[in-house]
């Protein structure tokens, strides 16, 4: 067991880690050529312009100002200064709420930890369960002195440790329901100001049964006049794109080349680039690299106009769904809310996703199909969570000394040097285990897409309750009990209700230093690693010298990224449960914890201000998530410490602490009938009166044109056609409005605050085809 | 281990006892002077009169004509006669479907019996494990032979059992489906089909908040108003009017003992009948009867209505609830399935019960008194399921000699009379669970109107479920592990997770024959017992002779009684899940379950068609539990099989039936989805639908007055006050529509299939106080 030394040498090396990466930070940021890496946001928002353009060589490139650089640290007020309601305004309510989680983990645990170390360390402290453990032979660490363990069997100071653990239990329920309240009204208020936006008129129709004698244009308009003769006053059809998404970002790729030959032929005349046609480049006929890639786009161009055709005139591209906008908010809620027909797989309606967020490909997937396949992803979460091991073993070998040697022995006598076999037999199995956990996060992200989810937010939020539950399963209970997350399953099966807590909870003092180094490594290390954005960096500059002509080429290589909801909440989620846990157990913990947080939370707020962008803006709809998780986090440390307690024979006091989750959980069903609502339904009353100052105030606004072409699958948005020949071709406005499609409105205002153009939704057609 | 012979015996008995409870049944039910015992539903639809007032005196009372007893079997097919629509017609889509159960039952138990014996049976009888156990001195019966109990460890004739219960399930799942499909066509059929009723255009609302500017009516008018501007109709403010229930049950009673001192009097004139005042009668002073009974609802009758008066004028017996009224059942629709303001602990919505089942004391209780009084009812069910046995030994402990002897020594010297003793040594204990389980429904019952549910079905359909799990804990479990539940949950606490299905598994094929008994008793007998309604017949000639003066008296002493859902529907549940578990273990068990559901369902439907009365109609509302259950009971089946098996040395074969429990899960997912809505929500096409024909037919309909009155206390519609007198008190016509409100139509309409008067609303007042 680690001593307090140990700890202080891990303590060390990671905060000078951390303030390493700060200060690189520091120097990086104020050096103008960097600038749009580190604000992409204000450029972005159109408030700040290139320096490059200005002043002299020297200062165009490096920040010579030197005072500058003394004031290194000046980031971290600048980050808290910004009040939240322009925070709200200038990045989103997504962001500002995802924020807050970091605030909600410094609100329960700054005072858990105050009441830890006043009551329970020093009731620990003075106890000497380990001293008369010692003449047992057993060993301990300082740090254990102040833990639980230094308690002896059946002493009634573990009521201290019950009492302690109603308390927390009481004070992170009271923070928790603060907060959900408070979320909630920010979540209303937010809606409440929205401008008017396509999606809160327009409801989402899936499962539209086919008709023998109408498309299904027809059939959803003869539905929706017929059963919402008040409210209804268009529709759009979807149209099965995947094809043409593909070749549309084929044609990109192929300008991407282009570009990057015409760049080195203008850098160097004298000889003209040449490729070769074949694969990869590696062999066949060379020809002019520029000729055969402008070649190439001009074909690209006449296959995306004929697939342009072909999805407008087949009947058989246009999917069972369709996007239908009525007069009013309230008829769009009434009708988002309602079943429409009694059979109830058929005219499946709810509220439609903003444009941006839609994922396209899944719109036409069957009712009975998505059971199925919701089915399969059950199962194969199962087993990626138990069994992921496995393949990673089988890879492991395959990489190892004698695997290589055995499958490509023409390799034998490169790795039988020494400098290569150490590398291999060090380090490649360690990296096949971190590559996989890397690519988790994008590997669960397919898995929703499977499912079949049609938005972008429900497709993280799917993928971030996964990887939640495989961190709890590998990284929580994996570390606390050795071994892979089969074997757990295999003696949990083995042991009865009684002894699982038992087991585990037994382990936990233990553990203490583990994840203490744990959250040095990955929490404050690597939270500091992400204010660097290494990655953006070295690819902005990669970019910038190879593809960049235009500064619209520039705006296009800065890529601000945003916070990936699924794989960062998920990681949040791990810190909240340590705390929890050892909070009544090792309160020494503590202190590591909050440091996280408030460290986490200042870099975050930073990133949000100046560099990321969201793809799409949900409105804090994954509140409840983060709520349920916390709440299952303190079950989970209740639990836990029962088992600890009813080892340590304070078995009188176990009673008393089974009512803590039956209590807990109550509370929490509690919360979700009072608050979650807000989070899924929309209440009619805010509708009307949003329609009604809207009323008063245009009261001549033509909703029909403003909604009539909000949601068009994206590849048909590209700026390469005109809007006139698009419109010809997708033949909206032939219908009865020849005239109103003239004064079609900016669709800039919905995206106010996120002004990106989805990555995924337009690169949708990427992902495994799901038909 | 009972052999054949036994069982034979046991099944003599049980099956006599059937016939002498049918032959009584048939001897009784032609004598016309029990006709309204065993035909009340026809005397209630006015079809069938009083064969009392023709004939001669003798074949008045009793039935003369011979060849009638010869064919005393001939209600039988009498019951089979009538089509399934007419049923429906008759006595309402609740009562067919509940018929639909029993169908069920045989639907999937014949041919799972006929798989069962033509391929299990012989498979099993063929084996020889039990003689090879035998010469290890194991003994065992003839049934033993049949079963799975026959096949020796390890062998591969398990298969088969492993394949018949793949086919079991499929079937079983097959059969679940096609019934759901059905029973939801028929709910929509049958609501489709019903003629125009107040609550198809009546929401519920909840929650009304105070304020303080506007009284309760007008701040509902307000919202409605506005929130739902083309749709809004009318309202009704829901009274507290328990006190004033409370009065009339009081004076109703009063009423009773009146009727019989008058009937007393006029036969025998000679003296007037006189009472003590005091408690029970038993002292105070001596008046006369008559007079002091007058004199008594006299008084009643002035409180009742100075109570009236005050509900009226008192602002605080408004409470925060109203039923509010739509021009079209699309209105109704939408607001019923719509959040209304962004509070959703305010304006809570629901679908308007029927009046008849509406339960008037819990329409005020608050949002977070539900949630605690739900937690509440959760751990005291939970106690009640596994530590009902603490309190009932207490009781028996009390009712023992000792007891006896101990607290009430004044009766020593009866209880020391060998035959007293002997009585209470022998039957007392028993008696007292009994007892405990007969009043067991009821208690069930009184929790769920504790929970604060606002209609008699929903109330039914908790109390069923709570009643189903405490018959699954304590006869199926506590049969086959003999112990208390509290004994069961220690155990298994203390058993691994894959222990506990060994622990159970093993134990069946051994209770089969206790099993074949209780079946024998409580379903063949049982259901034979039901036929016979003695204690309405006792009461009914009670009260016929006590109390009946007109002819309005002997229709209420009549009391048809009804299907007592939430206590019958659980004892079906039982035997599937008896049928699932033995089909692939001891098929013999299966032709008892067999001749229980064609018995029951003989029975039953002739009850339906010539006596039950039902309260209310639900549409068929508590058909997904009863899918629910039998799924849950297959899903039982599957884990118990697998934990036997696994003891049997059939490892490799647990695998495959690990799929099983998983794959009928997800069907239970997918009809949930499919079919569940149906039952729930209310498609506005069919809303539609109905609205626009009912226009087209009916053009002129004034639904205002129509609905004005629909939703009133059943108090303030007694029938001894002139409606003026009520309309004059509760001033519901005082607002704009003093015409309109002339042409009252009648209420009957809403009454077509089951027009008894629901007793538990009349009498909601008795329950406890809720507020």
């Amino acid at each position: 067991m680690a001593t307090l030394g140990d700890i202080g040498v891990a303590a060390t090396i990671n905060i000078l880690t951390a303030i390493i990466f700060l200060l690189a930070f520091a120097i990086l940021r104020i050096q103008p050529f960097n600038d749009r890496v580190y604000f992409p946001k204000w450029y972005l928002k159109g408030i700040r312009s290139s320096p490059l353009h200005s002043g002299a060589l020297v200062t165009k490139f490096v920040n010579v100002n030197l005072g500058s650089y003394l004031r290194f640290l000046n980031w971290m007020p600048a980050a808290l200064k910004m009040p939240e309601p322009e925070l709200i305004d200038h990045a989103g309510l997504d962001s500002a709420v995802y924020l807050r989680i970091y605030l909600i983990g410094l609100k329960i645990f700054v005072p858990i930890a105050l009441l830890a170390w006043s009551i329970l360390v020093p009731v620990n402290w003075t106890s000497d369960g380990l001293q008369l453990a010692k003449l047992r032979n057993v060993t301990s660490s300082d740090i254990d002195k102040l833990s639980i363990s230094n308690i002896e069997r059946g002493s009634d100071r573990f009521w201290t440790h019950l009492v302690m653990s109603y308390a927390f239990t009481f004070w992170t329920c009271y923070v928790l329901m603060k907060e959900y309240e408070k979320v909630a009204a920010m979540r209303l208020a937010f809606l409440q100001n929205e401008q008017r936006r396509p999606d809160q008129f327009t409801v989402l129709v899936r499962n539209v049964p086919a008709d023998p004698d109408e498309s299904i244009s027809e059939s959803v308009e003869h539905f929706f006049l017929v059963n919402h003769p008040d409210h209804y006053l268009t529709h759009q059809v979807v149209y099965n794109a995947n094809d043409l998404a593909a070749l549309v970002e084929q044609k990109k790729s192929t300008q991407n080349w282009l570009d990057y030959y015409q760049l080195k032929y203008t850098r160097n005349q004298e000889h003209k680039p040449r490729i070769k046609t074949g694969f990869l480049g590696l062999w066949g006929k060379k020809v002019d690299a520029i000729d055969h890639y402008i070649a190439e786009i001009e074909k690209l161009n006449e296959q995306i106009l004929e697939e342009r055709k072909k999805v407008k005139k087949d009947d058989t591209s246009v999917m069972p769904a369709a996007f239908v906008s009525f007069k009013t908010r309230w008829g769009a809620a009434v009708c988002a809310q309602t079943q429409q027909s009694s059979d109830p797989t058929e005219w499946l309606t709810e509220w439609a996703p903003e444009a941006r967020e839609v994922f396209w490909s899944n719109l036409a997937i069957p009712y009975v199909s998505l059971t199925v396949r919701r089915l399969i992803m059950h199962i194969a979460f199962f087993f990626l969570t138990f069994f992921f091991m496995i393949p990673i073993a089988f890879v492991q070998t395959l990489a190892s000394i004698e695997g290589i040697e055995k499958y490509a022995p023409f390799l034998k006598s490169i790795i039988e040097k020494k400098l290569v076999k150490s590398v291999i037999q060090g380090f490649l199995p360690g990296i096949v285990l971190k590559l996989f956990l890397i690519f988790l996060p994008s590997i669960l992200m397919v898995m929703s897409k499977f499912e079949g989810f049609v938005s972008l937010s429900s497709l993280e939020r799917r993928a971030a309750s996964r990887y939640y539950i495989f961190n709890l399963v590998n990284v929580f209970l994996g570390s606390i009990i050795a071994g892979s997350a089969f074997e757990q399953l295999e003696s949990f099966l083995k042991q009865s209700a009684k002894e699982i807590p038992k087991t585990v909870g037994v382990a936990i003092p233990i553990k203490a230093t583990f994840f203490i180094t744990y959250i040095m490594v990955d929490g404050w290390a690597g939270i500091a690693g992400e204010i660097l954005r290494l990655k953006p960096l070295i690819f902005f500059h990669i970019k910038n010298s190879l593809l960049v002509k235009t500064e619209k080429d520039r705006e296009e290589a800065m890529n601000p990224g945003q916070i990936n909801y699924h794989a960062t909440e998920p990681r949040i989620q791990l810190y909240f449960l340590l705390g929890l846990v050892y909070a009544p157990v090792t309160p020494v913990l503590l202190p590591f914890i909050i440091i996280f947080f408030a460290l986490a939370y200042l870099v975050f707020r930073h990133q949000i201000i100046n560099v990321y962008n969201q793809e799409y803006e949900s409105a804090a709809r994954f509140w409840p998530d983060v709520h349920g998780r916390i709440i299952s986090a303190l079950i989970i440390s209740q639990i836990l410490l029962m088992g600890l307690l009813s080892t340590k024979g304070a078995a009188q006091s176990t009673p008393f602490l089974l009512v803590l989750p039956i209590l807990t959980f109550f509370f929490h069903r509690f919360c979700k009938g009072r608050y979650e609502p807000a989070f899924l339904r929309h209440p009619l009353k805010e509708a009307m009166v949003k329609d009604t100052l809207e009323r008063a105030r245009e009261p001549n606004f033509n909703l029909k044109p403003y909604l009539q072409k909000a949601y068009i699958h994206p590849v048909f948005k590209d700026n390469d056609y005109e809007d006139s020949r698009f419109d010809e071709i997708s033949g909206y406005c032939i219908e009865d409005s020849d005239d109103e499609c003239v004064t079609v409105p900016t669709k800039r205002q919905s995206r106010i605050n996120t002004p990106a153009v989805s990555h995924a939704s337009r690169g949708s057609s990427r992902s495994p085809p799901s038909k």
